[in-house]
C-alpha cells in the first residue's frame, strides 16, 4: 500500500514523542535508537530509516528542544517588570511539562559543551534569551520600576539566576517546590528594584 | 618483578589525570575506556583491571570531581560579605582549571539526573554548600553588611545565581570574561546589601 503525507507526517510526530519522552526519562546520555525504537514500539532498523547515525539522532533531538521551547505557551504579562517576571516564570520548571523540558535542556548541555558548533549554537540562544530580557528590563526602567543600569548587565544576572534555579530544583525538587521557586525569583525582583542594586556602588568589593 | 605499593599509586594517579582529561575535553558523554586508554597511552585491557563495567568509570569520574572539587585552593577572606563573596567566587569559572572543573560539574548534570542514587547524591552536595552559604549570610548579618531574612533562603539565591552564571561563562568565555563574572556576582551582591532585598517587600508580585 502506498504511504501518503499523512502518514509520514504521523509517523514523524510518533517518532518525536517517542525521542522527547526517552530525553525527560534518560537524557542526552541515553538516548540511543534502541531506547527511542523501545519507547516507539518499533525495530531499530525502523529508526535507522529516520537517522543513519547516532550524531542524526542526536542532532534531531536538539532542533526537538528548540522548536518545543520556542512554541511552548507562555504567560501573558502587562509591560515593564510584571513582563520580566512573567519571562523568568516561563522558563522555571513549575510544572511538569516545563519540567522535562528543563531537564533535556540541562541534559543537552553535556553534549553541547563536548561539540564547538552545538556550543556556539547554544551560547547564541542563551545570547537571543538575554537581549530580549534586556528590553523587558529596559521597559521597566522607563516605567521608573527598575533603577537605572545597563539593561544587558541586568539581563545576563537574571538569566544567570534562574538558569541556576532550574539547576537546584530539578535536582531537589523537594526543596524547590514551585511556590519556593516563584518566592526565591521574586525575592532576586525585588532586589533587583532596590535603589543600590544597578551597578556603581559595590560594598562587596571593597 | 612485583608491583610495589608506590608503584600502584603512581598507576593510580595517571588513571585520574587521564580521566580529567577526558572528563574536561569531552564530557561525561565522551567518557570511554577506549578515550582513557588513549589518554593514558594503554590498551583498554589494561583499563578494565580499574574498571571492569563503565558504570565503574563513571563512579570514579564523579568521586574523582568530588574530591578534587573539596581538595582545591580557596580564597582566604575574612568575615562576613567578605567571605561569602569568596566562597561564590572559588565556585565561578575564572582560571582554566576552576573552568575545567566546573565544565565537569555541569556535564555531570546529564549522567546523574538520570541515576536517582546520583541525583540524591548531587542533592546532597548542593545542600551542603548551601548550608555553608547560610552560615557566611548570616554571619555578614550580624555584621550589619546583609539586611535581616532568612538566610537559607538568602544563600539557596546566591547558589542559583552563581550556578547560572557558570553555565553561561562556560557557553560563552568571550562574554562571560572573569571580569565581567566578577562585575556580575558583585551586582548580585551589592542588591542583596540593599534593605528591600531580604523578602517582605515583593513589587514583582503586585
Amino acid at each position: 500500500m502506498p504511504r501518503t503525507k499523512g502518514d509520514h507526517e504521523a509517523r514523524r510526530r510518533d517518532v518525536s514523542e517517542a525521542v522527547w519522552r526517552v530525553l525527560a526519562a534518560h537524557g542526552f546520555g541515553g538516548l540511543t535508537l534502541r531506547a527511542v525504537a523501545a519507547e516507539l514500539g518499533a525495530t531499530t532498523g525502523l529508526l535507522t530509516h529516520y537517522f543513519p547515525a547516532k550524531r542524526d539522532l542526536v542532532a534531531y533531538a536538539l532542533d526537538l528542544l528548540t522548536e518545543r521551547t520556542a512554541s511552548r505557551p507562555r504567560r501573558a504579562a502587562g509591560d515593564g517588570l510584571a513582563a520580566l517576571r512573567a519571562a523568568l516564570l516561563d522558563i522555571l520548571p513549575l510544572t511538569a511539562e516545563a519540567t522535562d523540558s528543563n531537564r533535556i535542556w540541562v541534559s543537552s548541555w553535556d553534549t553541547a559543551l563536548a561539540d564547538p558548533a552545538l556550543s556556539d549554537d547554544h551560547a547564541r540562544k542563551y545570547e537571543q534569551s538575554r537581549v530580549r530580557l534586556g528590553e523587558l528590563v529596559s521597559a521597566a526602567q522607563r516605567l521608573g520600576e527598575l533603577p537605572a543600569g545597563d539593561p544587558a548587565r541586568i539581563a545576563a544576572g537574571a538569566q544567570s539566576f534562574v538558569l541556576g534555579l532550574v539547576v537546584q530544583a530539578l535536582f531537589n525538587p523537594t526543596a524547590f517546590p514551585p511556590r519556593h521557586q516563584v518566592e526565591l525569583l521574586d525575592d532576586y525582583l525585588a532586589s533587583l528594584a532596590s535603589p543600590t542594586s544597578s551597578g556603581g556602588d559595590h560594598p562587596a568589593s571593597a
